[in-house]
């Protein structure tokens, strides 16, 4: 199990140092004059967790990415009374193993879409992978919603032909906000309680996805960064982060999971967008 | 029953009233340079309640009070199977009626504080009161802390010598982020389930916390209503209702309840403040 634990945590990682290479070379690249501040850089922060374990926050406050957070832990101990039922395997045994990545993006220009991705390896008294990545836009483009879908269908399709629709069924499902009556935003997959009975090949499907999304997210950004934006469209995107918010505070499973299980607050909610509206209709 | 629903919820409306002549006429009045547009005035909107009744929001997004909400709602129906094992008298008989004030506002000023006021009738099987005020100052003053809580403890002490002591523990117990380990402001009073077997006394009871929240608020806010502020102050002051949002979706009753028995969303989440702020460090 410990090469396995290694060499998970050891892909979260490196996950980590390639996305924050990307996201820092676009902050530089973009030259839409409304971005009038300079290119921003990740700053890291390393926090201890309470049971053993601890996590790498990078977090970005720049031009193009106005809050971007890439968050890795690897974090272990107990899991609570309360939180035991819930769990997979914890009933019995409540100590668990967890090692995972997880990002969100709240760019600047209304035309760019804000996005998610987490995958996770968690290990009580059984072993398996959960993640997901969904799009949110405030302006959805038929042709950026196709293309990401693409690419997560063809992360999963080698892996088996079922995942895609069953995860984007989930996906569809989970992202949603009952009381507003709306989807989150175009969707993309959620999974959990993955394991095949090969470690192996469920690995490589988890890093498959990331590397889906590490791919196909830089390239809508491409498409969008630089376009103009209105102050109408900062208004509209504004409002859709209050949204963002609502979900992630009512909804959210790993906000939850976070918040019960000592994880570090400002990594859980480094989620929530740098500036947000609710105002009357 | 009917004379005591007509009573209570003629009380609210009332109330209702009062408060919006009372916050129209400070928006009237304030005279910093800083309130840079025209007084505000409040909005009525009314929505009917899926199982039967209604409410009135009331919102003003003016100068002095950048999102004021004052809501009435009179609504009765059946409580979802879910949620019934949760409220006194409804294990057996479903069948609900509520009525209440609920109010929230957020000052443009950070040096106003936020507040929070809302008072209830409710009845099953069983009937009682509930209700509380609390005040969330972002840069707390002795002198208005220990005053909104003497014109709590003068609303209470008439009625019951442990009211106020004991619904001063209980506001502070339950105004408080525990994912933060930070109280939500500087407390008030928080009670439910008051049913003294004395109808009359108990909605007394009732319209002196609203009455002293009537007078005490005002008072508070024109101490401080035409201080000059700051950009630091006002960056303080976001992060802070950052924190209000945390407490309102995450942990706040008021919010559960209203969702899961289809109250109108937009009243609900009136709460929520204008403009957020969750920046880094």
């Amino acid at each position: 199990m410990d090469e396995q634990k290694k060499r998970a945590q050891e892909w979260f990682e490196s996950l980590q140092t390639q996305l924050i290479e990307t996201f820092e070379r676009i902050e530089k690249e973009a030259t839409q004059p409304q971005y009038d501040t300079e290119p921003g850089t990740f700053m890291r922060k390393s926090w201890p967790h309470s049971g053993g374990g601890g996590g790498t926050m990078a977090i970005l406050e720049g031009r193009v990415f106005e809050k971007a957070g890439v968050n890795v832990s690897t974090v272990f101990g107990e899991f609570s009374e309360e939180f035991r039922a819930h769990i997979p395997g914890a009933e019995v045994n409540p100590q668990f193993w967890a090692s995972g990545i997880s990002l969100v993006i709240h760019p600047r220009s209304p035309h760019v879409p804000i996005v998610h991705m987490n995958t996770r390896m968690i290990i009580t008294e059984k072993l398996w992978f959960g993640g997901g990545a969904d799009l949110t836009p405030c302006f959805p483009i038929e042709q950026d919603t196709k293309d990401f879908h693409v690419a997560l269908k063809q992360a999963c399709d080698p892996f088996d032909s079922a995942y895609y629709e069953t995860f984007k069924q989930w996906a569809d499902d989970y992202f949603y906000l009952p009381h507003r009556g709306e989807h989150r935003g175009v969707g993309g997959i959620f999974y959990d309680y993955i394991n095949s009975g090969n470690w192996d090949l469920d690995f490589a499907f988890t890093k498959a996805v990331g590397q889906a999304f590490a791919s196909i997210y830089p390239e809508i950004v491409g498409r969008h960064v630089n376009e103009p934006w209105t102050e109408e469209d900062r208004k509209a995107q504004l409002k859709k982060r209050g949204r963002y918010v609502e979900f992630n505070l009512l909804y959210d499973r790993g906000t939850q999971f976070g918040l019960k299980t000592g994880g570090n607050v400002e990594a859980i909610l480094m989620s929530l967008p740098p500036v947000v509206e609710w105002r009357a209709a």
